[in-house]
């Protein structure tokens, strides 16, 4: 949809050096920017060419401040943020129908708040209930009694089982499963058998979570799976039963958490990283990719990297690496 | 439902101390528990938390006999086992409606057993067998010529490809792929293409066996892909081509198989564990999260913990660490 | 579907020792082979096993020439490679009747080529392009725009985002999701709030490309994710946004990509690499399982074989491991 900048700059909070009138329409990265496309640069060095491409319009820093040039600029002391902003402000909104699509099946005691647009071949279960305009995509599978809120989007070919709660806002990609069994089991001395321990606790995703595709999240066994608000999480990642995820937590793909686990506010967990049961990670720490830790161990220092299995301070463990890549050499 | 204590007793084989007339409706964890609901404890120093709780019955050890308490005490020699079968026995039973829902498609080649129910927006194939009072989930593919057991329970959108067959009691979690192709490629020399090496073998799942979501197991590519009896595999696990996975066996989430590796009965593989092709992990061998099996490689030892890639025996590993720990500290 | 040894000879390239005119049925292994069966041996050593099997006719090497066997031997230069061919040679055909299932749903804008068959409960939204005699298998969401070249084979409940893009005789196995949103978000460092950023780029999937079961592949940020002609890719493998991917690339299992990676033609990864974002990996470069390579990191050399986190020349972390497990002896 076309802005003029001006629009834009208002909407971002960003000070306009040039035309502010003309229109920009989408945005784009310098290098495959077309003329109506807006773009952003982070660092001087990466002016000039911004400067040359074929944007309309250029998001960066005070740098650019000054800079004689025909483009139109919009400075702001984040830019990326300005540019993630502005992206959202352009972005073509989806116009998912409101209604149920004929070929969906809606149980007569679901209920659908305003304005929900139910695709094909989708199921909702009795009890149901979806908030206003939100979206439940093609094939999904909605069970008994789960409680989605408002304008979230549900990717096609998700499965959300019996009961799980979602909040507003919340962006769950395809093929997600939501609520699904934990991995408990008991074994008979006497038989080998390993019995089900019960599964029988909730889930509960608040608002503006993200879940990525084919990622999978468990129930409580006894108590409560916890996603805290703004956590965003890549695709195909495990967290298992009982894990209290905090608020605004980044973790990327295929990492996996066992059972019981707490991930404090603001974590950023690496991909492929590893947790082992009833472990704690606190406020602010950085897990770097493949890194592993231990059952019940407790990660702590807001801002501080952890890399390795089983996970020590970054430091350390470069040290360790450095000295075994030493001792190879002697071989 | 609501069961007197005296029947749960009975029904997993517990002393009653105190009124066994008194009814409970459900399991629930200490900290969570309220009136009407069975506890348990493993521990005696947990008695007092359990004792405190607001639960009507404690399942517990020898340990909590002649306290003086107004809880009601079950008294068995494996709490956490008595538990889960007091769970199972208070299980709500979702009722599945028997019957092919409007919206599904069955093929009229299929055969449906006694009490078969099939969800909304299922397909099952031609000739595909379902065998009696087994559920179907919404969304759910089952191919040609599959074969489910009885009493098994297919989550929604799970995809079963043609042929592969399921024991009785299997539980398949939302979104798993059960018989997809395994991954052959033979490389022609002269073009460098990869041509596909023919995936025409079998799946055979074993009577009690549960799997994750999202996990995917691959059929053989010329003979069978099998997994034992009561073996219980996490979310997110992979399993290639020719696979033999014994019985009683537990793989975590995110561990992955290449093809034609034999894992023997009462195997435990931690989560993101990696075994090469043609590997063997001989009977009770526990793998520790995270590690790596090389191709061909054999590990023995009962009971014989092994962690680290390449897998090595624990308390050899723990070493190599100590060391690496030391010898970083020197840089 | 029976099949002459000198119609198969032909199509293959191999020379006939025996009796051309005997019919096989299918390919067997050498140890599940019965009358009928088509098997190969690659290494003399085996050969006696085949011919001893209850296979009509072997596939071999030259080695075989010229021993006196009542089978029929087809000898060629690379027996694997020319069973391969053959086996795909004697594949029965899946019909998948053309047309569109009447629980499907087909958007009327939609366009759909000659022999196009779309099973039951598929969805095809509006725009979306299918080539001819594709077929889309049972609960697939196909979305708005999406394009999909001619001969593809879509196994059931996949999702492929609005606007992505296949080329011909693609397989993409059950579960896979292609096209959805890349993991990409900025920090407003006055709330701690992560905003999304733009995931409004595109997918391009080349010809001849096979994509394991509930694999992810993400669309381009601003830009566009590419998978290259002939790569094959394994089950469970997440491919984040804006990776190039070569042609003829091999990625097992659980491998994961983050962000705008280049992995050059030819490359083989092993199952649960891990790879950190703009890294490059060169022309056949061969990846060791659960191998890292950090962010921005280069892997250069045709043919050579990496491993470790973070990974380094085979030769050289051989070396490190040995002098790990020598200093872990003397602790």
């Amino acid at each position: 949809m076309k802005r003029r900048v001006s629009e834009i700059a208002e909407a971002i909070g960003a000070r306009v050096v040039g035309d502010g009138g003309i229109e920009v329409s989408k945005v784009a990265s310098v290098r495959a920017a077309a003329g109506g496309d807006l773009v952003f640069i982070e660092d001087e060095k990466n002016l000039d060419s911004a400067l040359h491409s074929k944007a309309s319009a250029v998001i960066a820093g005070d740098f650019a401040e000054g800079r004689d040039t025909s483009k139109v600029l919009l400075i702001v002391s984040h830019p990326r943020l300005a540019f993630a902003r502005a992206g959202e402000f352009l972005r073509e909104r989806t116009e998912h129908q409101p209604g149920v699509h004929p070929t969906a099946f809606v149980h007569p005691s679901a209920k659908l708040g305003a304005g929900v647009s139910i695709d094909a071949n989708a199921t909702v279960d009795g009890e149901a209930a979806i908030g206003n305009h939100t979206w439940i995509g093609a094939g999904c599978a909605i069970g008994e009694g789960a409680e989605i809120g408002e304008d979230c989007k549900i990717y096609p070919n998700v499965t959300i089982y019996p009961g799980a709660k979602l909040g507003n806002r919340v962006i769950v990609h395809a093929g997600a499963v939501l609520g699904s069994d934990g991995f408990g089991y008991v074994r008979d001395p006497a038989t080998g058998r390993h019995e089900k321990f019960p599964q029988i606790g909730e889930l509960e995703i608040e608002d503006d979570v993200e879940i990525g595709a084919n990622t999978t999240i468990d129930r409580g066994a006894l108590e409560v799976t916890r996603i805290g608000r703004g956590t965003k999480i890549d695709n195909l990642v495990h967290i298992g039963h009982n894990c209290q995820i905090g608020e605004n937590v980044i973790i990327a793909a295929q990492a996996g958490f066992s059972g019981s686990i707490v991930i404090e506010d603001n974590v950023v967990i690496g991909g492929q990283v590893g947790v082992g049961e009833h472990a704690r990670i606190q406020e602010g720490v950085m897990l770097g990719g493949q890194s592993g830790v231990l059952p019940k161990k407790i990660l702590r220092g807001k801002g501080i990297a952890f890399w390795g299995t089983p996970a020590k301070p970054l430091r350390e463990y470069l040290k360790q690496l450095a000295a075994l890549a030493k001792l190879g050499k002697r071989q």
